[in-house]
């Protein structure tokens, strides 16, 4: 079974590497770029799981407590197959 | 205008940090995990752009010149609003 989860940080957390990647683009002559905010994706394989619930109760499980800083992100989880 | 660009490693290029989270995921306990991979996401909120396809064209531009180093990486723009 395949999970994706999608982490990002806060609305009202500051996105210094968004910053940056609005002004790198600015710099490069792309006018119009309001913000950009930057997150991750971690797909992941899990073998032995077959159930859609306990899946995404398992990964529920693994952003608690190593994938998000969920003091200042917040996440997504999709069980794709 | 909303876009949302997905930045991943190409197939066949080692993810060290994919590989250090399934053995972080390995090591707390959770068993069965058989991949891990890491990607960005970059959501950029672009002002003056009214067309889909100019949003499409502008952001594709953004990725081969910053946002995605293309030797390693895959990358795919999605056009929210």
């Amino acid at each position: 079974m395949k999970a994706i989860v999608h982490v990002g940080l806060k609305p009202g957390v500051l996105d210094v590497q968004g910053k940056a990647v609005a002004n790198a683009l600015t710099g490069l002559g792309f006018g119009g770029v309001q913000e950009a905010r930057v997150g991750k994706v971690i797909e992941l394989e899990l073998a032995h799981l077959t159930d859609r619930e306990e899946a995404r109760a398992q990964v529920t499980d693994m952003c608690e407590k190593l994938l998000a800083n969920t003091v200042i992100e917040s996440y997504r989880v999709e069980i794709a197959e």
